[in-house]
């Protein structure tokens, strides 16, 4: 560190010549406040992030792969806050009272990291991407300029390349931000640009209805994005699933040519590979063509399905994938990147994403820096402050290298194949159906319910069960949640056709 | 841990009984997987964060405070390519490299703590949220749900209710999101809604063309949000400001007159408390009549201003913000919470914010959870996964009181005044404006137009100077960033008009 004083006065100058009220020790007093005294007490602070660590350490990553220890510590939301000290006060706690406090948030927080965290299509814990986000945190960095962060967009592009690559596209472009439905909604309204690229400046008013084609069975982000964007919940056409919850391609078209007829404006289909309870794939190929006969633009959310793509044994679920036009995947899931790490893919290479999205601001991205100015990537995105997602898959994927990210794959499927085997064998169980991907819907019957034949009585008494829920469970990245029978699908086929149990 | 065997198998069960083919000591292996070994080495992976969190520590946080390092090590993008190893490769590397990768990282980052990082409206290191962000990365929750987020649902609800304290409000609602930008966005979207409920099924089709007013020089992502939502950009009405860079109000109600006789249907004024460049506050007072005149939904973009309600002294500058119906607000700004801290306050009670952006996703938000479901907050959000960002501004706030969060305020803002009586003195520096808030823009005369007139060949001839721009210093959140004086101001009214200088 240096030892001239002068370099913790806030500008170089001699604080005698200004207009301030000089105390002692050569103080800089401006409007009450001494310039040139310490801000914080740095060495108190470096020691609290030293203890807190070492907490974080103990308390999180070396009990996350310990099954002894609880997933978490329940407390209904009253009484939580009785046992947390939520309150801000005027004056601060001293560090010891923090360390008390972390200590508490650790302990009735619950551990995603548990070998036994079964919820909502994410679970356990990557030390390589954990090590990257720490890194993140500390440097803080936005990643909008090359300026600012070049590292971070360089990785950035070094993954999407990669991610492009394992989608097939011999070229294309991306951006990570924050979740698949964002990336949902980025894809949206880039297929509304390349649609029409006017409603960037003149907006949706005077158009035609324009309306987009998802299945049943989609992630509710679909309807948040017609919603958001302007085109309206009414415009997302629901597509009939078949009974392994895919979208079958003949409805798909039928809907489009039944849209037009009724002077609608078709610009979009987004197909999924990996439904959320069913973890179903749409057949791509057949949806592909229908897209190209029609000239719609493809999208694909493989938010969840996507991590298929790094095994050669399972990423023929997502078979004709190369023939999108933009892929939603997130390694946040599967690959265990850390929430959030989300990438939108696009195949377009004539920068469609920057044209869509710049709003060319010039205190940012100045077109005369003295570097190659396409780096700065900032004005591809709807935000302007960008956390540097791409970063913690990065480091994963250096420190398993593509092999490893496959087994991480296979490791989930064969595990999912072996929950199938264990289901079936047991009594009081009831496979939905067949499971193509991780996810593993079956119910618990009640011994009350046993004999019953599968009617509509035993459906509507299986459904009152207070608590009782369809169960959809996923591997690796575990998902214990529930749907009741009659909520399962968008297109309410169930409850009966549970044929395949 | 438990000294249970069984519980290293990825089911409990009988292994043996499985459809698979057992290896010696009873491994179940399924399509080639053996799923009851262990998937990682957990101690190897715990030495490495140990080991990593020590880099981190020594590399980026204590040195933090020394302005004897350097902010970055600078280097052109195709350099930079050479010197790191970006590329992913089918096999893995070893620990020990893996850190050389993390060294290198950090040291070809820039610095965002580091005390002569200026920079883009924020710096320094706050270590208390640093804390916070490092115990949210080791416990990697999704806040969308009670039961799987409970203490940072709680946390956030405490953190919005104090942030509407601040703003004056008696009560309202608010959601924590990644980045002013997507604020606004939120923003906009809830005045379309209330102006229009039938929208979010129906779209913009067929509607009158919605028109929205702001300043001038207001924040970049007006445009985006625009153009996202279906609006269009052409329907970003831009007001005047004033030679200090304020909405003119008196301009702003001919405009909303003009929409109306144009036939276009005005439902939002956004107002900005802190412009991005010049850093000034429009009179939120008079503007909140106008809307109140017209029916309009008033949000303030006080993203960067927004931390000035935490100071006594200087709060004044957004007298009548208690009158918004929106307002955005960013901690990790000023307040130094860390990228991103991003809140976006509404004032409406009527859970507006949950009717609004609500899609109802059964397998997330079952309405018979045996807790109160007004927690499950996720409803709310255009996100499915969310970050828990309220959490590190908590923790700082926690760490320092309301006095210390406000002394961090007056700093910057006497840091200020001292910069702008620097320049007045310095021979060669032209002070663009008095400033109110922490942007000081100035020019840099180069000694050989020093003694030339300010005519029109004086600003032709500082605009074409190579690399020279206008410099926007803001100190504490310190952006030294620059824009040409043609490109200063989205109404084109600079540069002639710089006397203040």
């Amino acid at each position: 560190m240096s030892s001239d004083s002068d370099r913790e006065c806030p500008l170089d100058g001699d604080p005698h010549q200004q207009e301030m009220v000089p105390s002692k020790k050569s103080a800089v007093l401006v409007d009450g406040v001494v310039l040139n005294g310490p801000t914080t007490d740095a060495k108190a602070g470096e020691k609290f992030v030293e203890e807190a660590c070492r907490l974080i350490m103990e308390e999180v990553v070396l009990k996350a792969t310990d099954v002894s220890e609880k997933v978490c510590e329940w407390r209904p939301p009253e009484q939580l806050k009785q046992l947390l000290d939520l309150d801000m006060r005027n004056t601060g706690e001293p560090h010891h009272r923090l360390l008390e406090l972390c200590r508490d948030v650790i302990r009735y927080s619950v551990k995603t990291n548990h070998p036994r965290f079964f919820n909502q299509l994410y679970a356990g814990l990557d030390y390589y991407s954990l090590v990257a986000r720490f890194m993140t945190e500390a440097l803080n960095p936005s990643v909008y300029t090359y300026e600012v962060s070049p590292v971070f967009l360089l990785v950035e592009e070094a993954v999407l390349k990669k991610m492009i690559e394992f989608i097939g596209w011999k070229e294309g472009d991306g951006i990570f931000n924050p979740g698949g439905s964002v990336s949902n909604m980025y894809a949206m309204n880039l297929a509304r640009y390349k649609y029409c690229p006017d409603i960037k400046e003149k907006g949706l008013s005077g158009l035609p209805r324009l309306i987009l084609f998802t299945s049943a069975e989609c992630h509710y982000s679909m309807k948040k994005a017609a919603s958001f964007l302007g085109i309206g919940t009414e415009n997302v056409c629901f597509v009939e699933t078949d009974g392994r919850g895919k979208m079958i391609p003949e409805e798909l078209e039928k809907q489009i040519w039944q849209a037009r007829k009724e002077g609608a404006a078709p610009f979009l289909v987004c197909a999924t590979s990996g439904t959320t309870v069913l973890g179903a794939f749409d057949p791509l190929d057949e949806i592909a063509d229908i897209c190209e006969r029609h000239g719609l633009w493809l999208h694909v959310d493989a938010s969840w399905g996507g991590s298929a793509l790094m095994s050669r044994k399972h990423r023929k679920l997502l078979r004709g994938i190369h023939r999108a036009d933009s892929v939603a995947w997130n390694p946040h899931k599967m690959l265990m990147a850390g929430i959030q790490c989300c990438a939108l893919l696009v195949k377009d290479k004539s920068d469609l994403l920057k044209k869509c999205y710049s709003a060319k601001a010039s205190y940012l991205f100045q077109q005369d820096k003295f570097y190659d100015v396409s780096y700065d990537t900032g004005d591809k995105s709807i935000q302007c402050s960008r956390r540097p997602d791409a970063f913690k898959f990065w480091m994963t994927w250096k420190a398993l290298g593509t092999l490893g990210l496959e087994e991480r794959v296979n490791r989930a499927l064969a595990l999912s194949r072996y929950l199938v085997e264990e289901i079936k064998k047991r009594e009081g169980f009831k496979l939905l159906l067949e499971p193509e991907y991780a996810n593993i819907c079956f119910w618990y019957i009640p011994p009350s319910l046993r004999e019953m034949e599968e009617g509509p009585e035993f459906w509507e008494k299986l459904n009152v069960q207070p608590g009782l829920r369809l169960i959809s469970y996923t591997c690796v990245s575990a998902f214990l949640s529930g749907a009741r029978a009659r909520d399962l699908t968008n297109n309410q086929r169930w409850p009966q056709p549970l044929r395949s149990g």
